[in-house]
């Protein structure tokens, strides 16, 4: 950790400043340029609140980690890839799985038939939404209980494991049979849900927000191993920006970016991502090329009825289309990467 | 309400689309260019969901709405301006007030002699945190409980209101005697906590989210007012950009836009958006002539130790000298404005 | 082209609005809301210019195009993929090529080393800076006219035909022998230098701007076109985003679109985008795999010296193993879509 | 300015890089971490290219300048406040003018009779726009030369100095008789122009680029500086965000920051910030307040007719009334800073 003190500060102040510092356990290194000082902290920095520092102390003029402010989630400490288990499906580490399903449960029947019909085309877990967040109090904010019920009928007819969204900690109850708990991109902040589910023993689907940077998502990733659980599927689902020609844009760099600095398995969602269907089989194959460890696609029995996202839904046939597409993809980058799924 | 169709749409199945919304009862107008078919929609069209109908007629290029996505907190429906009380302080439609306090709530000792001091300087209610939203799992996260009784102390002994931020719904009975609830930035799309929020009997303060549009906004207040508490007092406190010199874009236009699409009193937290102390004053400055109704300024009895934020907040005597430079411009704008305050 | 009206407007002024717009040669038809009444034109409206409509007309609430703005660039009048011939590299519709070479030319050495190189490797045009746009008027500014000649010679030795930028349209005669004249991002609305080299006759390497929407990318390429060249390459290379931890953001969606919406070539310049050495193999192969037509590449013989980009640039070993590694993408890609190249 | 280097590199590898350093004349401080070496050099290292280093030397992980990339347009170096001359209108260090006119000069007429109005009302600037920057080929694009003319026409009626934009330095010698020489957003980085009017001997106002940050502007006036004009009058204009309510988010913060950072002037343009005529009056008051040096603001004598961005200009009342405003305001402003202007 390094501190650059501001200019004209006098000899006084700095031995205060670096008193403080080394009454707290670090070795300091003393660098007296022409016109600034900087101060060197030596020893296991991660205790200590960089901004705190900063903030508390007049005459620094800003300081910089030289690692990074999160431990469990880093390749530093962990540096094999975690391979996530979710119902057989083996994620992580060159293991690819399909995430498939209506943005919102509808129906028994709609569940029922869109689980059989991504299973057939190769998906290996189902989504499905039973509590929606809606920009507006007066749209469809799904199914509730009922959604949630529906979706284990589709998980018993399939044997497809579930993976929906929780809306805040009270409804954890509701979600002790699903697979893979959601966090979406709205509460990727929500560190009292990311608390809550990080005492869970069971996978963390955790998306990015829209306007978070890939280092906030890794903090809150951390969160949620600080708490004991590490099985976290990351999720890129496309940032905010000035371009309104996507709904937003997806940032397809964060996938090697967290790849290199985590452990945790990646997957895209190119439906949210671009909001139009017609970029969804190419996002999914770049995805594939760039190293994403999967996929989530939002895919509708009658998208032209759907009761929300239709105009991001693939239909059945779509799907199984793309599937078809990206099995290709999928034992070309295996065969690359030596492995044998 | 009108919708664009996409070209060499068949006749039939423009008929099946208009006799679909017909169906709903409302009245149809087409117009055929030379390329595409533009549908009117006559009649109460808020209860359409727009992007639904978009999403779910493929033959549907586009959809744009006439008149705005919100009612209850829109000017169209209530032209006059809300003025909340606020245990005695007015707030909206010119009637200016100073909400003063530190980050975090971190003794009794703090807090009452902060709010001894801003009270002596003119601010008229109290802020303070108890529950922080940190970024990082091992930050300092606020003396929770501890931290509301203190504030009440300190409420018992200037009299000040005091307002400060809840995390989720669950701390709902802890904050019965706070004055008004903080919805804050993280938590603006949070819509369950927003409806939990709307059915309480107080005034909310109503964060807008650092990647929020004003209209998102408006949308989240809606969420509140839908559930009958129409106490809002909406927050501008900085938006994400490219820009890092400041901690966030303070997007002073917003006010005015606000001002201009609702009824609700509109208030500027300097402190969050520049993140730099010696922008406090210039932009509390800007605020007042641009014609927010109040400010939220972070201020500390010794910022250089403070818990958190340090950086950004003023010391007392810094605040005292703030407060009385604002004391002139709020008289001038009075005047202006014909109000005697 | 539809005109939505603002409350309460006056038949009169309804009237005045509409004979004004026929008298221009438009036929119209009205729709009388309940609110608002909605004006639609029918006719070629490209002659239009909407927000002249919307800004000079009082009573116009907004305007919106049903058709783009762009005309020669469009898909609509120019169905087929634009195929441009560059020295024999032939790029667009699934004619892939890699442009690549060092930031900038540094000597006759350099370039003739990196340019024999690249060919080698199986790139099949040099890129190579001459003129450098720089944000310090105190960096290294490029070779100038000198750097242009030693362009020359490495394409003599190799046969590689040259791409290379341009600064300001008073160096045009310089580029006389060059292939393909660059227009960098940051000239993208340079709307004279547009005009200029619309009056080559050679290929326009067009890059967008990182600030620049796809739609102005394709409205600055209808500047050249409208002067008579239509031999323009687009260059997706990153956009400006909240998001520090890459250089830009790469707009992988970006590609698709364009090729949606043009029928221009589209490359991409993951270099530039990422900043970041380790990323550009990730980024090229997502670029093969979303159906771009080529790529640009920058690589230098010892980046660890380089004048310029350096932390960018891959060395010729590692250029060598990345086209290694495309080969087969590329080789994949055709056989999808039936090419043989 | 201080280099932080990558985790374990060899004792040889730092020495290498350190006498690299040292041979430049630079003195060395070495600060050994338990993880990070961290080189800090002393001397002037303004001529250092910072990120050539990084980019050179594959051992550092990344440096830091301590001291600012800008030199001549720093407080550091000029602490007192430039003050410019234009035909007598004396601008910075509290002296505030207000530029006005139409966004195109259209006729003769046209701009005598804003002129006229605008000075009547307290504009002591003309300005008119002779080259109009056009997104779309197709549009209208100024009177070029004969713009200028008309505008000396104009300066001649009314005495008023002129300001006017240049697009490309080929157009310079038109430019002798204008008396400020506008540079636009677009031209912000065009380093060809920016070297071309940093030799003039006139004011040259600077607006900055839409997605370009503070540092950037100040690099581009720099610029400027380095050929020997120190006349340069920094315009805020808005910046491009994912907010579309405005056309632009005025970047309030920047008008402090920059004067902060910098000796030179800086003014605001509200009108293409937001775009909307009903934001320009408090707009107009938040730049008074916040501490700019001046104003420009388009005013038309028939906005419903202008041939460009009638939108967001003010008709001659409008104007007047708005100055009638402003002018209590500049001396309350006036009078706390204790100047008699």
């Amino acid at each position: 950790m390094v501190f650059v003190l501001k200019l004209g500060v006098s000899r006084q102040s700095i031995e205060q400043f670096v008193g403080k510092i080394e009454a707290q356990g670090f070795k300091t290194f003393l660098s007296t340029g022409t016109e600034h000082t900087v101060v060197c902290l030596i020893g296991n920095t991660s205790t200590i609140d960089l901004n705190l520092v900063v903030e508390t102390n007049e005459i620094v003029e800003y300081g910089k980690r030289v690692t990074e402010p999160y431990k469990a989630v880093g390749r530093t400490v962990h540096p094999e890839d975690t391979v996530i288990n979710v119902g057989g499906a083996r994620i992580g580490s060159g293991m690819f799985q399909v995430i498939s399903g209506p943005c919102s449960v509808e129906s028994e029947e709609q569940i029922v038939m869109v689980a059989k019909a991504v299973k057939n085309s190769g998906a290996t877990m189902l989504r499905g939404g039973a509590f929606k967040p809606r920009t507006s109090p007066y749209a469809f904010v799904g199914l509730h209980e009922e959604g949630l019920k529906l979706l284990l009928i589709a998980k018993k007819e399939t044997g497809l494991p579930i993976v929906t969204e929780i809306m805040n900690q009270t409804q954890l109850p509701l979600f002790e049979d699903v697979d893979v708990i959601q966090v979406g991109a709205r509460n990727m902040q929500n560190f009292d849900l990311l608390r809550e589910v990080g005492r869970c023993h069971k996978p963390i689907l955790l998306k990015r927000g829209f306007a978070n940077t890939i280092e906030e998502l890794l903090m809150s990733a951390e969160y949620i191993m600080a708490e004991g659980n590490s099985q976290i599927i990351l999720c890129e689902r496309g940032i905010r920006t000035f371009e309104t020609a996507t709904r937003n844009t997806l940032d397809i760099s964060a996938i090697p970016l967290l790849k290199h600095k985590s452990h945790l398995p990646v997957i895209v969602d190119p439906s949210h991502a671009a909001g139009i269907r017609a970029l969804i089989t190419p996002l999914a194959r770049a995805a594939v090329a760039v190293g994403a460890d999967g996929l989530m696609i939002e895919t509708h029995n009658d998208p032209a009825n759907a009761l929300c996202d239709g105009a991001q839904s693939l239909n059945l046939e779509q799907f199984d289309e793309l599937m078809k597409d990206l099995k290709g993809r999928i034992t070309y980058e295996n065969k690359q990467m030596g492995i044998d799924q």
